[in-house]
């Protein structure tokens, strides 16, 4: 037996993406960190040497206006300002933006307009179904600005996905004007094999287009995906610095750098750089303690295709209904509701769409109730599916939902409603005038009005203070949070008692 | 630019050992875990198909009988019994047996021939200073047991190591009957691109040898290593079950089975028995929480070649004389100890002695005072180095520790003791009149005495109980460390109050 050999690329410069100021709080603490808790880092990121600095989007948008009374328009800026030197780089979800639904076209450009005026320079555009389509008119804005468009692939597995066919949507990407394609494995299911022939399987295919990978580190298998990516030709991949990664959160940004001495490939981060911000937010994590899960690893999602989230959602939803018993008919259901609506990736907002229907199915029977949502995905309400979906269900959700199946890009029939979405914020207290707010009220009709109203009071940040944490420290942290009432009996006698710290 | 290849070996099956019953929870719990909170998974261990389990040595020994009042030979031939399938593995200090001196070649054959015949297949022999001829006798011992004699490469990074050298390295254990050669990185150094370069070097040289790749996870890189070790030839791989992984332990089994899907690479492990490991142990877990490091990722060693626990080490002993500010010069000094000492690894005790040392020269002055081992270790009585010592600091240990430099194996100078040792222990309350008991004394006859007069008692957990967890939990764990002071109300008038527990 002779050795094999596998073709490896050139030795060149790898570029990293830094994503602690975004997926890394997103994904580790539920999109939590206040934006004080990043400024002092900022120095240190913008002189690391980073390809790019993902910042911005994602959920970031929303938790921002729900749950931090910040402005994302003055967190962008304010990065812009502190970042002078480096790319800025958002998640956006396409044709959805950063909300939940599809978008007129003119509020796709309006956003994307905005978002490059206040300092974006790199625009990774994604779609939780892949259909270009839902693609197309934000990576168009994008370009109109002169800024970097990257065309995005959602990983995924399933019966009907493989390489040829993730070579081919890159194909349609590049077609519209991609100036840079991602490879977007947001569950950790992205194995080395398949890394290293996508990414291979596109170079060969395309030339030498720039391929970002973009991998999360939940079952402790994708920093070899990242080291063979990079052999097969990855330019830039995605990494979050040490003391904010693993568990749902990213490959450590120290030890993808350190990882690749001596192997001909190289970066330009300045390492004494990163562990300064590592010491940062090594300081600031566990200010968000109650936020972030306890797992650190677990490859369950290989077998089950079912992400961490979307179970606990599912139990919750079980739960609610006093039915947990039935969680395995329900993880059973998955593959089914997914096979009938042709295999979309599951990721938000189809994770939760699909979960949702198996719950339904097994509470109520197969399809005896759709949500509005599941119909709207049969019916391509959501874009086109991988696969065909069952045409049995579609005709079931037709009747339900009172609609009918279409099969153009389901943004083609929006009417026009930038006007309309000018003159509602107009209306809402504390409206400041800007196209910002106006977008901000597009995105969460139901939120802003309330952010809006109080925004002047500034930001609220929900992190633990100094105090509480260093109560925690002592172990008093839930003994006595405030002055807590009870009855004692002391030899027969009943006091009502009050007992408050000294 | 045409791609470059590399050689990748042929397509086969590769070895998992399991660590979680010895070197998992040595490195994440101190080596804490009782046996009663492992003999439940070990009918899915030994159903797993690993290659081998590892489940007794290193400090297991010490331990059992120091914290846990358990026989440590009990432990071993109740893996035995449990694992009926399975090649029982253990971590060997050369002719330090598990102990932390030299021994008499007599009382090595006795222990590896007890441990042998008490159920061990594999020994994986090492020397703290890579010194074959601390490794010989014992690995000639197991072979004369008929059982498997792994000859161990102890990884480092220092100007005088390189591939070459450990390649001479492995071609001299083989030539001492080595069955197998381990690549032991027990400090999580092993970057890929060495990792590949020392497999393939070795295979390169002395054709199909068995080698085993041993890292730990800490730098956060070695994951990335145990597959380009694979690439290179390697024929299995350590792992721990991933709810006893990461930090300080190792890559998680799950995921390095995961990651080779596809690749060509199989195993032979059954994932649905490791899942079931998997659950035991995050069960197990949280008892021992008090014994874990909170680090999860840390690549400082890269650059201070410091590795975490002999860190803390210095630290404690600074503290110790009110010196801790001086930690920077103290690590500025270990590099000059080291490079004075000829490079040995630092790994027990080679890290305790280098790391003593630097922190006299820090306090008192270059060398003024000298450790007892340090001298040892100048004076050749730990093996020879791999590189020359200082010579000026030769003569100093010569004159301080008034003996002689020596050149041969430290244990040719060791006369007899087995019938020494036998009349001790034989004097010793609770002596059963075995050899292991001899062999418990042998190794170590400060903490034998109390183990042995003790024994009868049966083992003593040092786990939190199911009520301590409960309370923990519900956050009162240590809300009554001590006397706390409130102010409390009763019937409208305030008391000062202090409470403590009963």
């Amino acid at each position: 037996m002779s050795p094999r050999q596998i073709e490896v690329s050139e030795p060149r410069e790898v570029g990293i993406t830094e994503l602690v100021l975004r997926d890394g709080h997103q994904s580790l603490m539920a999109t939590r960190m206040a934006l004080e808790d990043m400024v002092d880092a900022c120095a240190d990121i913008d002189a690391a040497g980073y390809w790019s600095v993902e910042c911005w989007g994602g959920a970031t948008y929303d938790s921002c206006i729900r749950f931090l009374n910040e402005d994302p328009w003055v967190r962008l800026r304010t990065f812009r300002e502190l970042l002078p030197n480096s790319r800025l780089q958002m998640l956006l979800r396409g044709q959805n933006l950063l909300g939940y639904r599809h978008y007129n076209d003119e509020v796709v450009d309006r956003f994307v307009d905005k978002s490059a005026e206040n300092g974006m320079d790199v625009f990774r555009v994604f779609d939780a179904m892949n259909d270009p389509r839902n693609m197309a008119h934000a990576m168009a804005a994008v370009k109109k600005t002169g800024r970097h468009a990257q065309g995005t692939i959602c990983y995924t597995i399933s019966p009907v996905h493989d390489t040829e066919g993730y070579v081919k949507l890159a194909g349609q990407l590049l077609d519209m004007g991609a100036d840079s394609i991602a490879l977007k494995d947001m569950a950790a299911l992205l194995k080395p094999q398949p890394a290293y022939d996508i990414v291979k399987g596109i170079k060969d295919a395309y030339g030498d287009v720039q391929i970002n990978v973009h991998c999360h580190s939940t079952t402790g298998v994708t920093q070899v995906s990242l080291m063979k990516a990079i052999e097969a030709g990855a330019d830039v991949v995605d990494a979050s610095v040490s003391s904010m990664s693993l568990g749902p959160g990213h490959n450590p940004t120290e030890s993808v750098v350190e990882m690749l001495e001596g192997t001909g490939y190289t970066t330009a981060v300045d390492l004494d750089r990163v562990l300064k911000v590592r010491d940062h937010f090594k300081k600031i994590r566990p200010k968000y303690a109650e936020f972030e899960s306890k797992t650190l690893v677990n490859t369950n999602i290989f077998k089950s295709q079912i992400p961490g989230g979307m179970l606990s959602n599912m139990e919750s939803q079980l739960r609610a209904q006093g039915a947990e018993a039935r969680i395995d008919e329900v993880m059973r259901m998955v593959p089914v509701c997914r096979k009938d609506a042709g295999y979309p990736p599951l990721v938000t907002p189809s994770s939760q769409i699909v979960g949702t229907q198996a719950v339904f199915n097994v509470l109520m029977g197969d399809y005896k109730v759709m949500t509005g949502e599941f119909a709207d995905m049969m019916l391509g309400y959501y874009g086109a599916s991988p696969a065909e979906r069952n045409a049995e269900i579609i005709e079931k959700a037709a009747a339900q939902a009172k609609k009918e199946p279409i099969t153009q890009r389901p943004a083609d029939l929006l009417a026009p409603e930038w006007h309309q979405l000018v003159s509602q914020a107009s209306a809402l207290p504390g409206y400041d005038g800007s196209e910002e707010d106006v977008l901000t009220y597009a995105m969460f009709p139901g939120v802003a009005p309330t952010f809006l109203a109080n925004r002047a009071q500034g930001p609220k940040s929900v992190a633990r203070t100094e105090a509480q944490m260093k109560a925690a420290a002592e172990g008093q942290a839930n003994a006595l949070a405030g002055p807590i009432s009870y009855n004692i009996t002391i030899n027969g006698v009943s006091h009502s008692v009050a007992v408050e710290p000294a």
